[in-house]
């Protein structure tokens, strides 16, 4: 937690530029036992969708550590990739969104895959308040406080058929997948979307509906990498 | 398990350019359950520290499969980047050893540092076999077959004073540090050295120690990454 993020419910007063906001379980646990904060001390705060600046910490009772916050300054600009990614299993999925939203990506669509099996749209992992729960994670690590657009696509065809010709209209959209005429992957200097398989890569079919939908394959090199290492390596070359 | 490394062990017989070869335990059930691959089936394979190429599957009981194989082509070629990193906590080490040595690095040196806790140098995880045994799943992952160097320094100073100096002669050489006057990570292009802090970073005295061993200081930006995220992220930008 590099920035403790707080919402609008935890709020106890505010007057002028003064926020008073009290943090309770994970966060207050996290000031008082990881970080070894207590009264009279500072630490990086911001209000979710809002902008960020220093807190004090002025009461901590064994529940909660109340805190002084000013809020100086705007979150950290906006990773230009969007994601577009075959459900992971679930924990690794828990990794894959906090890493990428750590990253400042912005709008993640998850889809299904014929590779991703059925089971994982049950998921408790994947249930919306889980989910948000990571985005909250990934903004803390990253020292953001805007959280993502993150949908669930359970059906792949409809997805890539109806909505995706729209959604990636005037933008450069990629397809992570080793093909003979696929590009190597390099900085793109604006919006675009990415769409990274499952574990065992697209089908063949789906990188052909993918291409009609009018995404270029994008490659790696000859290196077969796992989905929590390709995200940040994808990210890290196209946003650079 | 994208290639199946074995070793000599694993050899039956060798005549001229076929080598009959017998999987066993992680091996065997990885194919039988997960690749789903019986006799007749052809599997990508390799000899750790030799060649690649394709084997076919000649007999397969219930606690072992038998390959034929063939080793026509080379491993691809080592990734640039030499990895100095801070010992993460047990759990991470193995996700951090993996998607390095996937990504193709041939030298880790895993050392002590001030936010690294002393009893993770205890953990079983990091006994010797069990980071070779990360290093095959890297190797199995990444589809490669040259075993990384990855030795441990339980002691900070005697590692930068001594050691480290000599190491990175004649080497481009950065330390992963958020400091004013660090450079932004960019392709080297060579062979360089890259230090990556524990989570919370090296402390600024450590960083004073590797600038007066001859490394620079390296930012990632204004958004702080886990070790996972942050060292194939900067395993990108640099190797590029």
């Amino acid at each position: 937690m590099n920035l403790a993020l707080f919402q609008n419910e935890n709020i106890l007063s505010q007057s002028d530029e003064r926020i008073r906001v009290c943090l309770k379980n994970r966060q207050h646990e996290h000031i008082v036992k990881i970080q070894k904060l207590g009264p009279g001390r500072e630490i990086q705060i911001g209000l979710l969708n809002g902008n960020m600046g220093r807190g004090l910490i002025v009461e901590q009772d064994q529940d909660s550590t109340t805190i002084e916050v000013s809020l100086s300054s705007e979150p950290p600009a906006a990773n230009p990739i969007k994601l577009i990614l075959a459900l992971p299993r679930p924990l690794m999925l828990k990794r894959v969104l906090q890493s990428a939203v750590s990253m400042g990506v912005k709008e993640i669509h998850l889809i299904h895959s014929n590779k991703v099996e059925k089971s994982y749209w049950q998921s408790p992992q994947i249930s919306d308040e889980e989910i948000f729960q990571q985005a909250l994670l990934g903004l803390e690590q990253g020292v953001d406080t805007v959280l993502p657009k993150i949908s669930k696509h359970l059906r792949f065809r409809p997805f890539v058929e109806d909505q995706l010709p729209e959604l990636i209209e005037n933008h450069k959209a990629y397809v992570a997948h080793p093909s003979a005429n696929a590009k190597s992957a390099k900085a793109c200097q604006q919006d675009c979307y990415l769409a990274v398989g499952p574990e065992g890569g697209f089908t063949d079919y789906e990188v052909e509906k993918f291409e009609q939908a009018g995404m270029q394959t994008l490659s790696l090199g000859p290196r077969i990498l796992r989905v929590e290492t390709a995200v940040p390596v994808l990210l890290a070359k196209l946003a650079n």
